[in-house]
């Protein structure tokens, strides 16, 4: 049984400490630094962004993470992406690293780095530099809820959670903290693998390198890579999960009960996470669940999905909570996927939308209600295959376009 | 040389008539059908949307030009698309051909027929028929104002334009009428080849078919194959031009230098009405000319072009007039499109804003500046090869989010 908590942090697993705190980035004087840190060096699985434009930081982690080493800390500020920064924003990242290790007393290739902010401008290393020793000398087992403070930008609350179950008796832990809000449309690249999303999760499990990648893999579809407020794919987005074996368990091993149960465990972790970012996705009014099915393959059934969720008329009529589905088979059509237009269905919450193509004759009026709920699901069954996907995603508000045209200024 | 009447009309070729009326298919009560006419039959190309739920209309028309036959008569209804609609929705479009052939004394397969409008919805065919004989009534040589009006759905004005041009002392007369606003982002498929936009294009010049194809096609790359309001490509987009061939010259054969003017003069005029389409796009504040070049191949230039130009982030800063630089990165980055981040140089009006993938030091206001014109252009080169693109887009406003969401209501 996998328990809940959902004022958990990523200082719930055994040994985690964090903190959170203002080293200046922000005009606003929000707190901008988070720090993660566990004395135990953790295995590591990270998932980065594919945009060809990505970060130093992400640049920089997926070196460290492909060296298999153990991980102490990791090191993130909000206010400055360090993308499109050059060399000198790699330098940044590495220093910031270093700064870390010195504080802490490990090697640099132990810290991890994340950035999120502002693309394009160059890292004020004197703040970051105050802050990094701020947040070493703050770090405390009470202090998750700071550093899931410190790592917003544009959301308007801060996730966390942690879930608990047994092994033989013994509780395990699995923590976690992310941020979203704008530039959402994560496309994951794995251990074997994008928004500005970042998500941590820590954990007291004892397993094996394979098992925490396996579980950070499998997790992806079903979490971070099933999300999108706006089709905006970032330059920084990280996932990465630390597993410090702390727990009194012997080691979980690949292809085991226990495997799996510590899969699903992540996985609960990572869905309620993800499901955070759209609830609190930049100008969110309406959550929505989109089920695509009957496409030729899986990959179809995501490009349907993606379309659908990506298309300004669709997410604006969800806003108005207009029934117009034309607008949602218009974007299934667009896809480039193939299927037969007479054999489509569509549900609203159940109701029947479209059958074979056409009006299932349900009156306009009840089908705006399923759309005045603040979340609702919406099922659509192509008729062409077994590939199926299933999407999260928002509407298009007048709050989105304030916030996005005003976030510079 | 050609000279361009902004005044034109599809009337202004000798030998056409037109129409607009209202036939009641509107709770506005605005004019909602058009027609389109020559007595003497003219040879026709079309393209039309890539969807695959393509509207009945779309599917009829296709049928219709496959037999390379005469058209005297398009007959156009807004206010109703005609799409997902079924059989019976291809029945009533064979019907309002036949309609107009009753009419106007020719045959159904000597009519297009094109729809505008909801999806979704069976076509009220007593007002259809009650319209088509008006406007068949109606029609004249002055027509051609009140068939663009007719034709608009968001459009807040009418979309017309005529060139002239001449051939031995001979006058040639191309004259066109298009509508757009919404669900703009046509992927035409022309001859050989999607918005609800409309577009028609009228001529009385004499043209081999050959020569018609060819200016249709080429015409796509240089007018709505290059504009994106939204990204939402429609069911409906319809792009047709006649030729009847009333000028007084010899007929134009494929590969002469008439040919070649032709083709020119056909483009000044669906480059001049797809410019409109974005200038008149829904709740548009600035137009925007995005040209990538240095891609892979010039497919790889468009796939970056409509990544910045269907990305509501770079969209929504171009209305803020926020140069944030690094959501147009961030866009090309996700594109899928590989190149080298240290080698792309961007510039706003020619300022240079980044250099190798680096902020190049101009100050912020002054890039601001550039972008608080109505109309500004942006140069992105990768360095990665010779393919080049031009999109002609648009911001993403208060007024898109407030025109969508009410849309139906």
């Amino acid at each position: 049984m996998i328990t809940m908590i959902e004022h958990g942090t990523v200082c719930s697993p055994k040994g985690f400490e964090a903190a959170g705190i203002v080293a200046g980035l922000k005009k606003s004087g929000n707190p901008d630094m988070a720090l993660i840190y566990s004395e135990t060096g953790a295995i590591a699985s990270g998932a980065f962004t594919s945009n060809r434009f990505c970060a130093a930081p992400v640049i920089y982690d997926r070196q460290v993470l492909a060296k298999k080493g153990l991980i102490s800390a990791i090191i993130v500020n909000s206010g400055n992406a360090n993308a499109c920064t050059g060399e000198e924003g790699y330098a940044n990242t590495e220093r910031m690293a270093e700064l870390v290790a010195q504080k802490l007393h490990c090697k640099a290739h132990h810290v991890l780095v994340s950035s999120t902010g502002r693309i394009g401008v160059p890292m004020p290393m004197d703040v970051i530099e105050n802050g990094i020793e701020l947040a070493c000398r703050s770090k405390s087992v009470i202090g998750g809820f700071k550093a899931a403070e410190a790592i917003m930008t544009t959301d308007t609350y801060a996730k966390h959670c942690a879930v608990t179950f047994e092994i033989d008796g013994k509780i395990v832990t699995i923590g976690g903290m992310a941020k979203g809000a704008g530039m959402i449309a994560p496309r994951l690249i794995g251990p074997k693998c994008s928004a500005t999303m970042l998500c941590y999760l820590t954990t007291d499990a004892k397993v094996t390198q394979e098992v925490l990648d396996e579980a950070l893999q499998e997790s992806l579809d079903l979490s971070f890579n099933r999300i999108t407020v706006d089709g905006d794919t970032s330059t920084n987005d990280t996932f990465v999960a630390l597993a410090n074996g702390l727990a009194s368990i012997d080691i979980i091993q690949a292809g085991t009960p226990e495997a799996t149960l510590f899969k699903k465990a992540f996985v609960t972790v990572a869905g309620y996470l993800a499901r955070q970012l759209i609830l609190d996705g930049e100008g969110v009014s309406k959550f929505v669940e989109l089920r695509v099915k009957g496409a030729p393959s899986k990959q179809d059934a995501r490009r349907v999905a993606e379309s659908i969720a990506n298309s300004p008329l669709c997410k604006t009529a969800w806003f108005g909570a207009d029934p117009n589905w034309g607008r949602i088979l218009c974007a299934a059509g667009y896809s480039g996927v193939e299927f037969d237009p007479y054999k489509v269905n569509l549900d609203y919450e159940g109701i029947p939308i479209v059958r074979n193509g056409r009006d299932a004759g349900v009156p306009e009026e009840e089908q705006a209600e399923a759309l005045r709920k603040r979340e609702f699901g919406i099922d659509l069954d192509l008729g062409a295959g077994d590939g199926e996907f299933t999407i999260w995603t928002c509407d298009l508000t007048y709050e989105y376009v304030k916030i996005n045209a005003d976030y510079h200024t």
